[in-house]
């Protein structure tokens, strides 16, 4: 999508073949600033660091970092060694673990001396398989913010997202986001209402940010204000990402998912999820069942942002030594979730709708 | 309650007679500091730029500013325009207005010459008034208190509130915090929950700054976080204040408490209201009517913390220009309010058992 009025990705192969570039998130939105992953340590440190985050992009990133790797060495063991040092920069990340897999899968059919530009190629392809299965999610979205649209008269469409299920995770697109720039595309009016997600503020720093970028028109709320907006009807509906769907629909995403979920059943409004298939974990009998990582204390306590001077500056907004809790995720049950938007269609959350789709 | 282990009200006459001492909440967490109020003057800007807050404390500090008001001019001219002065501090504070007609309306029945003791005094009477309402407040929230301790056996009733309803918005003891403390006093053992309440942080800065001092048990979370924990059976009961209560029992208050009460409900756990029934309006047939005030943007944008300097400065958290919304209280609908606790007693939030109480 746009930066500075420029089409962009998160991450795409230097044309001089040096790398891979990616953004540097951690300075985003304050200054956009592109990096060039040069090898191994490079692409490993950028993931461990947070340079890149969001499921798909990680999982493409330590593809390329694969391929970076093999460069230097492209034995089994040399293979075995950097997919290893790329699953531990972030061990609960399912799609890095999945990514690294397949790339060693089909790099082993081959003799080490074919691997070299085998693996670029093969990072290319899960590069551009992240995009279309996003378009897709985009492309079926679409058909749902249509119906909300017609029941606006030619009003914008109001819709409120959590966190950054945006381009920015991903390749290009977005999860939760696709439908919106799907829709923007089509011409149906639409404004966002994008919670700033605490504590890691994804919302106001990331969402924003690309929202801004796309000229979507748009609108920032604390995480507490959504609520209200939905009581007093003003949202139409809402689309969030998912980190992990379980066999009976139980969506596990961003801290905050479950509130907004009660919300809008509460007032009678629709709650869509947009994750592709490989998020369903078929293994996964009910929500209820996934550990909740827990963060760290100091992202509650401690905020950084930019100050007056145009330095980013860290300030601790609660009183020295306060204790905090910091649970990353939390489950929306099945039962306040009026659809998952996936590659392959829309689906009921439900243990019958969605066998056999993963 | 306790600052450093002392004894401390959130206002208080000067012993020598000079005015009247406030803490300057502006500077919380980060620093005490008391603050004189000789004249009018002072007490309008303690209320304008909110070195004092919360409705009780509000009212108060406005007796006293009119007391202070009086000792330079006492005929009837210079009470009216006092009173003109403090009521335009912060328009929409009811309780200010009510405590300027309250003393306004005393002092009227007497000659200039003896209004100014009268005028301390009748000050002194209202925040006794206010004291001795929050202890009732306690005494009857501490029997909510006690009956979830009895399914606990022995461990932390673990209770969850939002913003900061505590003693520092009233002259002692708070609304929603007096049971607390008094379930303290009385050797309950227990656990608060506290939620940062953006945007203005007021349950980071101000909440988990009283229950540190007074050293009750608590933690500090994000606003998203409260379902989940609700979710897992980490929270008992909720207890929160409240701005302004419509005759049908719809509360209103600080913005985010609707999705709190909704997730209450959907984990079948009470949630309390604690407000003095000065609160009820009983001319507001239900929240739905409440106008819902619209503050400023860089509310949401700007956060102002503690710098690793030692300086307070404010960061901006989004992207330059990003739209806000920021509405500062929500309604709770009545059906998801397990019980008001007044100084008269737990009621029904309901029409019926709210008649005649105000």
């Amino acid at each position: 999508m746009l930066i500075d009025g420029a089409r962009r990705q998160s991450i795409w192969p230097d044309p001089e073949g040096e790398g891979v570039f990616i953004l540097d998130q951690t300075l985003l939105p304050h200054a956009v600033a592109t990096v060039l992953l040069r090898d191994l340590a490079d692409a490993a440190r950028a993931i461990k660091d947070m340079q890149v985050r969001g499921a798909p992009l990680i999982g493409v990133t330590a593809a390329f970092g694969l391929a970076l790797a093999l460069r230097a060495d492209s034995s089994d063991a040399g293979m075995a060694k950097a997919a290893e040092v790329l699953r531990a920069t972030r061990p609960t990340a399912v799609n890095l673990a999945w990514a690294l897999a397949r790339m060693t899968e089909f790099l082993q059919q081959m003799p080490d001396e074919l691997r070299r530009d085998a693996a670029f190629a093969f990072a290319r392809h899960l590069a551009e398989k992240d995009i279309a299965c996003n378009e897709a999610i985009g492309d079926h979205g679409l058909a749902l913010i249509r119906a909300a649209a017609e029941k606006r008269n030619g009003a914008p469409v109001r819709i409120l997202t959590h966190c950054n299920a945006g381009w920015l995770a991903t390749v290009d697109w977005g999860t939760a986001t696709a439908p919106i720039y799907k829709a923007q595309a089509a011409g149906v009016p639409l404004h966002v209402f994008v919670d700033e997600t605490r504590p890691r503020n994804q919302g106001a720093s990331l969402t924003a940010f690309e929202l801004g970028q796309q000229r979507v028109p748009h609108t920032l709320i604390v995480d507490n204000a959504g609520g209200h907006l939905m009581q007093r009807g003003e949202i139409d509906l809402a689309i969030v990402g998912a980190d992990r769907i379980a066999a009976n629909g139980d969506v596990c995403n961003k801290i905050g998912t479950y509130l907004k979920a009660l919300a809008a059943r509460d007032c009678g409004l629709p709650f869509y999820v947009a994750a592709p298939v490989s998020t369903l974990d078929p293994a996964l009998a009910e929500g209820g069942l996934i550990p909740i990582e827990e963060r760290a204390q100091e992202e509650v306590t401690i905020m950084p942002g930019l100050a007056a001077n145009g330095e980013v500056v860290a300030v601790r907004i609660a009183p020295k030594d306060t204790p905090a809790r910091n649970p990353g995720f939390d489950v929306t049950p099945a039962r306040l979730v009026s659809g998952i938007i996936t590659e392959k269609g829309v689906f009921e959350a439900s243990k019958e709708a969605l066998a056999g789709l993963a």
